[in-house]
């Protein structure tokens, strides 16, 4: 077995996060992966996808996302279209509010695709 | 030993790859993590990044770089200057041309920040 089938995670297609560094992103990938950084381009949404994340029970309603920052409610319901129209976060409305959850393939995606070059072997 | 002690990696500061999800990011990192993603917010910065990190070696000379793109070579060299400013590659001149190889510990940070949740415990 090779050490990469080892690493394989269960549920996890390996060929939806093959590393960069291991051969070229073709155009098309680029252009769908540049959304998504971009995406993540901008202070606010960062720090409110990482609130999502790491809210209790892995969701958040709308109304927990709004205190931490200076600005407004339709400033912040902006940066939360942007997280979900780039694929990173699901919503639901339930009653009065949206609440929003991570999508763990997407951060998966990204974090094999910026997987760093392994060490050079020495043997 | 914790199973994450046991996924350390030799000379990798672990504090420095927190995944987001863990904790919500304060403001200073936030702040300093979106001008990375921001310089991978583009399709062509994008390829030009895997295009250095996959080649032979691990680095490329500019002369590498221009052939596979449909822009011009100060555009290239542009963006080239984006990935260096944001911490991504570095960059050599050596007689004519000027080197560029990536550095994994960004790569690594980047990646480590956006682990996704754990599948909840059933246990």
């Amino acid at each position: 077995m090779s050490k990469q089938a080892g690493l394989t995670v269960l549920g996890q297609d390996p060929a939806c996060c093959a590393p960069m560094v291991r051969e070229p992103l073709g155009e098309e990938a680029a252009a769908e992966l540049s959304r998504m950084f971009k995406a993540l381009s901008d202070p606010v949404r960062l720090r409110l996808l990482s609130l999502i994340a790491s809210h209790e029970g892995g969701e958040a309603c709308v109304c927990d996302l709004t205190g931490p920052f200076d600005v407004s409610q339709p400033t912040i319901s902006h940066h939360l279209k942007v997280l979900r129209e780039a694929g990173l976060v699901g919503s639901e409305r339930r009653g009065t509010w949206v609440y929003y959850w991570v999508l763990p393939a997407a951060l998966d995606r990204l974090s094999g695709l910026l997987q760093a070059p392994a060490a050079p072997a020495t043997a």
